[in-house]
């Protein structure tokens, strides 16, 4: 994307934003560029799935879904290439960019990470797209509580089969992607019984439709219809009837049956079973954060490079009309909303580089793989907020144009708008991150039901202690730093700025695991729990904003040329400050900041998007999204929106 | 609505929440229940288009458009009634209220309002869809500054005809609703010229399509095509390469041409002009909030409806799955909305009822009109600024039975987009509002250009006393008692509440007034503007606030069921609350509210979802939703979607 004349500034930021897979990012932006993988929101839903599958077929010729899979399975291996190459077909279009998740990610990481030697031919199926697959765990009665489903699979000794069966009207397996029309496979997570016992949520693989696309004798499929986006996936419902597939199609990684029907595990506790399951689905949840931050930055693009030519109403001393970005409620509309962009981006390569470090063997410490998954969801959950919020305020910002679906606002805000409810409702997550906060990642705490945990803090734990597991020597220095006087520090020194987010976090998590202590004798766990959920939902977002203003640091201090990392810092102190501003309530009644700290967070906002201004387009510029992906009509036919004359 | 089973404190509180017009939405709610005025989400825009003009054919037959036109004109006069009757569209299908507020709202008002006798036989053929128009004002470089509106009307005096003409790209009219396929005629707002010299914006009635829908001769009209929602309505694009029209197609109601070209208008200022023009279509602002609210409306009846009775995870004490609406985090989402929307509720009314009251003839009193237009552009901000955000909290917490188009919350999520920006940009309109309290509504600052009066604040206002006119006695008694130390005023009673709400748009006023009086001899009155346009919007929105309690206060006074106003009294607490929370920081900040205070206030928000959390299905029932308008599948399938065993 860089060019001869393109300013250095520009590419030295980008190069920075990409990351440690860049190489990826590049090859992705020259060859998706190309039509053939664009959206096309003039299709009807039917439409739209054919070309979205027609375009998977192109991507297989890419090489982009081989770096999804081990070498011995067929693919090359590169889990972190594999989550950023899948990442930049957000900027093509989400809906193939979900469909080509659900095959190789989810469906194909199913298969992979659960299954055994025996499934590796279906890996190297689905790869080619010779085998379709969909992702069959949530039912219409149970999303967020996975480990409550109700399809069962049941032994049966005599034929050596296990029987899938959909055992009330709420078992049905309901917005599996692909379920409607083109999946002939799923792997689906049910309750698997042996021996008239229960043993717990695993993943089967149940073929669904014949080659001709008809449903299979005891398999209802039905289609989830129209969606509020995504309109190339192909959403639907699946019912079991007593559907009897092999003994072998039980993906047996963890746990297996032998032809009599006993039961194996590795792992003997049920709970830590199904949690380590879900862990190795990790890349799913990383996928999605990644991808939101995607839709958010073309619709930043989009919205600024609008912004600056745009204008509208005259300055009264000149006669002469204003452009909308000159207006300080545009700039502050738009330019936090960007510095967010840019703290995600850093927290996000992050976590693909731990991701891969973990999947290729390279980490190998125990507590990574819990921590990977806690940094996982919390991100998640920033990345879609943010999504959510940006593209909104982008579209708005646009006016009436932006309101037009050749400006592609509306798309990305109609396609993402799911993004915060699937791989995980954001405020269940928020919960998860919280609650391994407060539990300190004690062991026996994973294996307590979805609340249980707070009968574990609230009589067991000692004094929380947050564990800072992997935190690089930079960081470490900057807090040391931060540690004396922090009322008094310099708001403009990160060892201060570090120290406010430490300290709110450290607070909330230390006073809800209070909070729970004292009140949990009182009213019983639940309503302990229940008492404190805001305070706690708190706690989690105040780590998840720690964890990325961590990032963003350590992010910068990589970037050699000295005028983009001048950039990048005002930036970064956007980022602060704008949080601190959101959150200005919280640190005057927790006396963490004075009433005048406060005045003068509010005055640096505006003082940095002042200084910003001038670089708004090289700050979109480094984001990566090239003009020729952006297809907003607006952009394209500037002379129509701007008076011309 | 009301059945002999209902719960009384049902019944009394929707006819509160019904206000003057309860006969009118009563009448509407047996007559638009029935299928036919239903959306149809699966039809293309084509057939959606063709479905929602077929439905107002229908409408003319209930006489619900009638109400808007005088009685002269062949309607029935009752702009109170048609206003509300108009909204209750909005529960069916808000392409059909779109549309249908095009036809009769805009382009009837504009014609009915700004023309004179000559156009009467318009008037009469449009309410009968014997003539179907469109409100050409939009343009796509100007749509804000809608002064600065490019197209031209001049005056021919050979022909005695008016050329109306698009002389550059970005004059063409935009966004028009009815101008892609259905309007023959259009209203166009254009700067008419005569003898030379511009004269500034009029409106005139253009013919553009033939009976057979042909582009009439120098009319090109062409389609804005897919949005973001609306499919119903027919947005389209016009542009006039030197169109003929009779002089008489001036709208000549505040100024005319002679035939000879001469120029005449009661009004000399041409600014005021304008303005008074753009006055007399204040209904359609009207309209858009109420929609708005509406759409809010129908959005948490099926949240809340699904709330109740949608279970996730145990309680570990119990092992009995809880309901969504038993969890802390959802009370907390939902119920603010529930409280502002009833606040909202009271506010449309009352604004209705001034409206009335002057557009009848009943309210004479000069400073009515003025009052009006600013208080419907502070509801118009409040209303869409709320459905915006209530209707993405309603998606998010249906998860993802929330994305499905069968649960209808995506469909008003796309269609009420926009809202925000249609009849005023909220930025814009906001700052309308707050420049009308700054300048204390100065006669001469109207005249001035967009950004012109903060020269007249800079230089010559002294300082700013805010009329309050229009308030009632009980307001009047409240705010006398609240004027001695609030600070220490028991923050549960109103007159407390008050001054806090009062006290914030004070300040905000005063110190915006300041600001720009010492800026402005230092940078020029642009830049004074732009770096305090914060502090100038946050004035417009504490404004605007202020009047939505004052009306609250007032609705409740009127409720006579014991039971039902001290309901509504718990709904308001909870309003005040949540405002204060939301503001907690500037109230701090700026020691109208100390630590402790804000504390309070918090806890008071979840005492207040606590106390209400039983009374959550009558909150909804009392909104006035029917159950059949609702149309969302989850809400019929309720076995499915719940674990049924």
């Amino acid at each position: 994307m860089s060019t001869t004349t393109e300013n250095p500034v520009i590419t030295h930021l980008r190069g920075a934003l990409d990351g440690p897979w860049g190489a990826v990012r590049e090859e992705a932006r020259a060859l998706l560029a190309d039509e053939k993988f664009a959206g096309d929101p003039t299709l009807d839903h039917k439409a739209a799935r054919a070309r979205v599958l027609e375009q998977m077929r192109e991507i297989t010729k890419l090489g982009i879904a081989d770096r999804n899979f081990r070498r011995e399975n067929g693919g090359t291996g590169e889990p972190g290439a594999a989550v950023v190459g899948l990442e930049m077909l957000a900027y093509a279009d989400l809906s193939l960019w979900v469909k080509s998740g659900v095959q190789w990610g989810l469906f194909g990481g199913a298969v992979e990470n659960l299954g055994t030697e025996r499934h590796r031919e279906y890996v190297r199926r689905l790869i080619t797209l010779d085998l379709l697959g969909c992702f069959a765990m949530t039912e219409t009665g149970h999303g967020s509580d996975v480990q409550s489903l109700e399809t069962t699979a049941t032994y049966d000794p005599a034929t050596q089969e296990f029987v899938v069966h959909s055992p009330t009207p709420s078992a049905r397996k309901d917005y599996i992607g692909g379920a409607a029309e083109h999946a002939s496979m799923a792997a689906v997570f049910a309750q698997l019984i042996t021996g008239g016992e229960s043993r717990g949520v695993h993943c089967f693989l149940v073929p669904i439709r014949d080659s001709d696309g008809n449903d299979l004798p005891g398999v209802t499929t039905s289609d989830d219809g129209l969606k509020g986006g995504l309109p190339g996936v192909d959403n639907g419902r699946i019912v079991f009837d007593q559907v009897r597939i092999p003994r072998e199609n039980l993906l047996n990684r963890y746990a297996d049956v032998a032809p009599d029907g006993a039961y194996t595990s590795e792992i003997e506790n049920p709970s830590r079973r199904f949690f380590t399951t879900l862990g190795t689905l990790v890349r799913g949840r990383i996928s999605v954060g990644g991808a939101a931050a995607a839709g958010a930055r073309v619709a930043l693009s989009i919205a600024v490079k609008y912004a600056v030519q745009r204008k509208q109403f005259s300055d009264p001393d000149t006669g002469e009309e204003v452009v909308l970005m000159d207006y300080r409620a545009h700039q502050r509309r738009l330019f936090p909303l960007i510095a967010k962009s840019y703290a995600l981006a850093f927290a996000q390569n992050d976590l693909v580089r731990r991701m891969h470090l973990i999947q290729t063997g390279q980490d190998l410490d125990a507590s990574s793989q819990r921590a990977l998954e806690k940094r996982a969801a919390g991100l998640k959950v920033a990345q879609t907020r943010h999504a959510t919020r940006a593209i909104q305020e982008c579209r708005e910002a646009c006016g009436g144009a932006g309101y037009l679906t050749e400006n592609r606002l509306v798309t990305l805000k109609a396609d993402t708008d799911v993004f915060t409810t699937f791989e995980g409702d954001n405020v269940v997550l928020t919960q998860l991150v919280a609650k391994e906060l407060l539990t300190a990642y004690a062991d026996e705490v994973r294996d307590l039901d979805a609340l249980g945990w707070v009968r574990f803090v609230a009589t067991t734990a000692g004094d929380v202690v947050r564990k800072r597991s992997g935190v690089r020597q930079l960081i470490q220095t900057l807090r040391d730093r931060g540690d004396d006087a922090v009322d008094e520090g310099d708001l403009s020194r990160r060892s201060t700025q570090l120290a406010l987010f430490a300290d709110r976090e450290d607070y909330l998590v230390r006073t809800a695991a209070h909070r729970l202590r004292a009140r949990a004798q009182e009213t019983g766990p639940f309503e302990a729990f229940n008492n404190a959920q805001d305070h706690i939902l708190t706690a989690g977002t105040a780590h998840i904003d720690r964890l990325i203003l961590e990032t963003f640091i350590e992010g910068i201090a990589d970037i050699e040329d000295p005028d983009a990392r001048t950039l990048a810092e005002t930036v970064c102190d956007l980022f602060v400050f704008s949080t601190l501003e959101e959150n200005a309530d919280w640190y005057i009644m927790h006396r963490f900041m004075s009433v005048e700290r406060a005045k003068a967070v509010r005055r640096g906002v505006n003082e940095l998007v002042d200084r910003l201004r001038p670089d708004a387009l090289t700050l979109v510029d480094a984001m990566g999204v090239p003009d020729s992906m952006l297809r907003a009509a607006l952009l394209s036919d500037a002379s129509v929106y701007d008076r011309s004359r």
